[in-house]
């Protein structure tokens, strides 16, 4: 049976482990820690550092495909074990657009794939001269990975500008702008491509976010013109196709009065599919082992006509499985998942998933107990 | 997060590790050997011997609740991994009627459970007498374990007697004479009991046997009166109850003319539940898991309306994962599940489930799909 290693060991590589199981393929961690979340649950963890090329050639020796648990792997790394011979999915070529925003931009502007109005920036005069084009709120954005753990800053006005400029300019974060889009709502597709060019794509989901966090996903997105999301899958189809992504692709866009705009890739298992462990005939899980294998590619739908996935944070008590009781009791049909890390404020620690035939039922039940799991409070 | 500890590394252990990782329970496994099924797949393996108290004592430690993947542990050493005031479950006293068959027999026709006309035989002349009564074929069974790998023969008439009884008697393996029982189909039910005493039933299923071995599971059980599913439900949740049976119990039944029969116990996730993974709102292995730490049960309820299970057996070709190509592109809907172990002819490798609507397609997809990744034939 084949083996997979994956670089990062985050609940995407735990819930890959599930998948594994079922299908007798071999999982090999690189982990920074054996109290990571995907450490736990898998045998095989070598610990090392995701930025070193001999660890990322220790643990690639023998796999017989890589894959990734993030996106901080350095492309020149990639492209180094590459060259080793590894099958590394998604490659470095496909992957940098998930890594550097400017890249992707770039690229997606010159396939067509509709976007926000953008722009490299590099000084308050530029930000200046992009608000006063495409109007205010300007958004901000580290083209690659961010300053003091943020990569996005919402400029509300001109006024504001100089002060947030003094503060993200002088960090040397490379920038862009983005004109500010005024979206309906946010939708996500998640799509998978093999190496021998098979792609599937699942059902476009409405995302609901809170403070910048994703709270909730709705599958299918409720009410969506079904050309709308025809047109939605096709542009995430040909994204994959067009970047060469191996793996599993998901695109997150703004849904506007004028129609749907791009705001970022993923080349991984990702938040916006964790309903497809119960709620389709193949989870993003096992979707993301077959293509990184080049195997065929499984069913994408449904289970059920409506799942809905909400998101446990972590609240001020730890004891989060003292909470079970009450959640598995109250809704002995909700499906409870939890990723073993340590409890913290607001981290994302697990979710739950409620299927059923009624949007508004099916969502108040996961929001229940993902309220409840999180802090032990009723609603 | 609490720890549950398994002895036996079998498929169900394995299996199980699914459910735990969903659910951040830690699993801890006595195994016997690196390489086995569960093995592979758990991070806390301890090596060691089931008959061995010290080894399960080791074990327990620090374990909030102990149970098993085989019913091979010795009766005396539950009962004192219990007295050192562990959480074993089941209980040995329950645990005992899924290990000797005449303790079983006994309760059963003391609570009334309806089962074959039975007796304890230690000699030639008690199978005739007991054949002379009930009619031939007499089934002869070993109480506890079997001889050679076997433990149950079919003695078709009074004159084959002499050669069997010399053979088996002559072991001096403890036996009991059942009546040979004409049945219609044989049905599995599994439910589920929890400490204090919640119970849930899955739907009652057909098993379909060849050559004494499990091939196909049809769940639920094709055109089952709805009264007799009740009545089947109702002998289960009854044994369980009346033997205080905590975790799941699966009851394999005959449906006769006449009605039901109880045949065997198993006190553990069971071959007949496979399908739940995919097919059921709770999974036996989720279920087993929530009911061995007294958590509240998961609803039982199917996820298609009909699903079907066939069982993966090793062929000729170990080679199983060169299968897997074939059997994912024809289907792209079919569940494979492989448990990793050394492939040989017969033995149970994986198993396959399809879910649908209609029972000869389901069905057709399973068999194909199992039969390929057996045998790497095309039927």
């Amino acid at each position: 049976m084949p083996v997979v290693g994956i670089i990062g060991a985050g609940q995407l590589a735990r819930m890959t482990q599930q998948a594994a199981i079922a299908l007798g393929i071999e999982l090999r961690l690189l982990a920074s820690s054996p109290e990571e979340s995907a450490a736990r649950v898998i045998s095989d963890v070598r610990l090392g550092d995701h930025r070193d090329l001999s660890d990322l050639r220790d643990l690639a020796k023998g796999c017989d495909a890589i894959t990734f648990d993030h996106e901080h792997v350095p492309t020149g790394h990639i492209e180094a074990l590459a060259a080793d011979g590894h099958a590394v999915h998604p490659g470095a070529g496909a992957l940098v657009h998930a890594q550097d925003k400017a890249v992707m931009r770039e690229r997606l502007t010159a396939i067509g794939a509709p976007c926000p109005a953008w722009r490299r920036v590099e000084s308050a005069a530029e930000i200046e001269a992009f608000g006063a084009e495409h109007g205010w709120p300007v958004v901000l954005k580290a083209v690659r990975g961010g300053y003091d753990g943020r990569g996005v800053w919402v400029c509300p006005s001109a006024e504001a500008l100089p002060a947030l400029a003094d503060e993200v300019l002088g960090s040397g974060v490379p920038l862009m702008a983005e004109a500010f889009v005024p979206f309906e709502r946010e939708l996500a597709v998640l799509v998978a491509r093999s190496p021998h060019r098979q792609g599937v794509s699942y059902p476009v989901v409405e995302t609901v976010q809170r403070d910048g966090i994703c709270v909730e996903v709705l599958a299918p997105a409720p009410g969506l013109d079904p050309e709308q999301a025809a047109v939605a899958q096709r542009i995430a189809l040909t994204i994959a196709n067009e970047l060469d992504v191996t793996g599993l692709l998901a695109v997150e866009m703004f849904q506007t009065a004028s129609g749907l705009l791009v705001n970022e890739l993923a080349m991984r298992p990702h938040n916006s599919g964790h309903w497809t462990i119960e709620g389709a005939r193949t989870s993003q899980f096992e979707q993301h082992l077959r293509a990184v294998l080049d195997l065929p590619l499984g069913a994408p739908t449904m289970t059920a006509p409506v799942v809905v996935m909400a998101n446990v944070l972590g609240g001020d008590d730890p004891d989060v499985y003292a909470r079970y009781e009450h959640v598995m009791a109250h809704d002995p049909g909700i499906k409870v998942h939890f990723y073993g890390k340590d409890v913290r404020p607001g981290r994302k620690i697990g979710h739950v998933t409620a299927l059923g035939d009624d949007l508004e039922t099916v969502r108040a039940r996961a929001r229940h107990a993902a309220t409840y799991l999180s802090e032990g409070i009723y609603t």
